[in-house]
């Protein structure tokens, strides 16, 4: 492939001076409620659960990511350090009982959750990423485990350039040394980053290190999700989709 | 691109658990030399220094190159970080003068100084990793700034999933952390993890911490490289190069 262009006559001024994109990943760019639904769901019938898991699954997922957040503000607090892989499979072992999945082997769970890492890129992603990979560096900055960050890229064909995540600096985004880290591994010009994030919060963050932003909408929540729907900071960039920032950005 | 595949039955006993591979990359998967004796022959002519550069070339990249592994020694020892980028850039500012390079601007060293980021791979490297890549998981584990691996491996098309540097651990290959970050990250399992490298002693760190090791020589010192021709350790591949690995590996 072609060394990064420096030259992006096309973006808006918004994004003068960026040289890397860094990603959220989970929402932003790829999809992890739909393969959850669907292996709890085939797991639901391999163990002979009871119930309508067109409904239940829906709902098992939703309650298995519950865990996500409050375990990360833990951490942030002060808590022993614990991968997200750790958190979903406490998690999951708590809940499977209240969904008539005691059957599940140990095995059966350990497997069951490793579908956190297979979340797979919206219709967008690669085809957005490729175009935006041409002319910046692309990294995520993600609060996923790295092995199952560098495993959902791989499984999907995510052309990032780097994987960066919360476990290696130790804390979980919001905290500032997510941001920190982000921000010296990649030279130490936090305005030469812009943060691509489908949460808010994340690039409240972001902008308060001096990094530049970009927003776009998801409904990782499913079709019913009312937040993070609209921009709620003064975002550089606000796009539709991945692809759509490939566009607004000059490529 | 597909998952990877588990299944690597053409693989011989000694890469079986084998999931990921580790690459040491200066010398082991690029060609540092070469782009360095370029990139200062041409400064020299433009700043109009004198002598013999067919020759100087290549001495001013050896000397350049010689601060190196002392520089990491004493950040191991104790000293502050300090990264690879600063550590060739300070060598810079302390050979020029040697060389009659004194007219060069803070500038211009600045741009020379950033050759070492674009080390360029071996011939064999991006077909041989494109080859791999399709069974394991592929990543840097090299002693590079982690700014100048993503460079290095954006422009030169090197297809890893992920990079990892020392620069991450805060100590430098042969350091334990090092070794300890990269089993930590890709999962907890060392033995899952090869070490390639063309360098003798950083195999017998890897093999220290229960990775399996892969060996292949190289002359990235240029033509009259005596040292690391040979495998000097019981490791569990030794190959000509990344192709041949390739092939060894059952790719």
């Amino acid at each position: 492939m072609p060394p990064t262009k420096t030259n992006n006559t096309k973006a808006p001024p918004a994004a003068t001076g960026v040289r890397a994109l860094v990603f959220d990943v989970f929402g932003t760019v790829v999809d992890w409620r739909t393969p959850v639904i669907e292996a709890v769901t085939a797991a639901a019938q391999e163990t002979g659960a009871e119930g309508d898991w067109s409904v239940l699954g829906r709902q098992f997922a939703d309650d298995w990511k519950a865990a996500y957040r409050p375990a990360m503000e833990r951490v942030n607090e002060g808590a022993p350090w614990i991968n997200v892989d750790a958190i979903m499979r406490q998690r999951l072992t708590e809940i499977a009982g209240k969904y008539g999945l005691d059957g599940l082997s140990a095995a059966q769970r350990d497997a069951l959750n490793e579908v956190w890492s297979l979340a797979r890129p919206w219709s967008d992603s690669v085809s957005g990423l490729s175009k935006l990979r041409e002319k910046y560096i692309l990294s995520t900055l993600s609060n996923c485990t790295f092995r199952w960050m560098v495993a959902m890229a791989k499984a999907g064909g995510l052309p990032f350039d780097a994987i960066m995540t919360s476990e290696q600096a130790g804390r979980y985004k919001p905290a500032p040394e997510v941001y920190e880290m982000a921000i010296t591994l990649m030279g130490g010009d936090a305005s030469g980053l812009m943060m691509v994030a489908c949460h808010n919060y994340d690039l409240v963050a972001a902008q308060s290190h001096g990094m530049k932003t970009a927003f776009l909408p998801r409904q990782e929540n499913g079709p019913g999700q009312t937040t993070d729907q609209e921009p709620e900071g003064a975002w550089d960039v606000v796009a539709t989709d991945i692809e759509d920032l490939a566009v607004r950005l000059g490529c």
